[in-house]
């Protein structure tokens, strides 16, 4: 028998795709309180190996929240359990980055899932990978 | 010889600390695309094993980030490599949480350091705990 949690089994897929701006980027530093130059400065950024500004790698661990937190059980709650990322690309204002999370592993009789997780950027360069662990819990009334 | 990077070494540690506002999680639902209603909706989150609203995960992070990004190396540019996070407890509106980051392995050779990076709240309760890979950079004039 298929173990499945949510109507999700192995191999199941949810996304979340998002456009960077440099508005969203700065407002990510304010509510964060990560005010980074690298981040907003273009003077400063260009004195470095990403030559202008880049996304905060926390924004785009927040679009894989978004996948998680949106998409993939939206009659359930989701508790977020753990989070492994590695950030590979620098995300620039202006890109569209996508979150894809792929279920690797459930377990039905804990409610919880194991998922592959990867952000993308619109030329399809891996910008994030890494992996998830979530618990999915009932809505009581 | 003790290796250290931008004054840097074993057990170096920078802190980072944050109140938490209701305004300041929805402004991260808004920003990160996250709209979860755990996070924004009492009546929602009564419902839940939460009882109320709660902090995203990832805004937990986003205070790991501000450390690392602006307490660690402020002269030199903090690469973000990777971040692993185990999410241990929830946080509220109105906690305080600090971030503290301790480097625990330092590669001069390679401009990297490995740190423990666990973030608590005013009660001294460890929301997350994980650890952190960066690469310390020059600023080229």
């Amino acid at each position: 028998m298929t173990e499945s949690i949510a109507g999700l089994t192995v191999d199941s897929v949810v996304t979340f795709t998002k456009e960077v701006t440099q508005q969203d980027i700065n407002t990510f530093a304010d509510v964060t309180g990560d005010h980074n130059p690298l981040h907003s400065n273009a003077e400063y950024a260009a004195k470095t190996r990403f030559k202008q500004p880049i996304a905060h790698g926390m924004f785009g661990a927040g679009v894989i929240s978004a996948a998680l937190g949106t998409r993939l059980a939206p009659d359930s709650v989701v508790v977020y359990l753990g989070q492994n990322l590695k950030f590979r690309a620098p995300v620039l204002a202006g890109d569209t980055i996508t979150a894809t999370c792929t279920v690797t592993a459930v377990e039905a009789e804990k409610s919880r899932l194991g998922l592959q997780t990867t952000v993308t950027n619109q030329d399809g360069a891996e910008v994030i990978i890494g992996d998830a662990q979530v618990m999915i819990d009932e809505i009581r009334s």
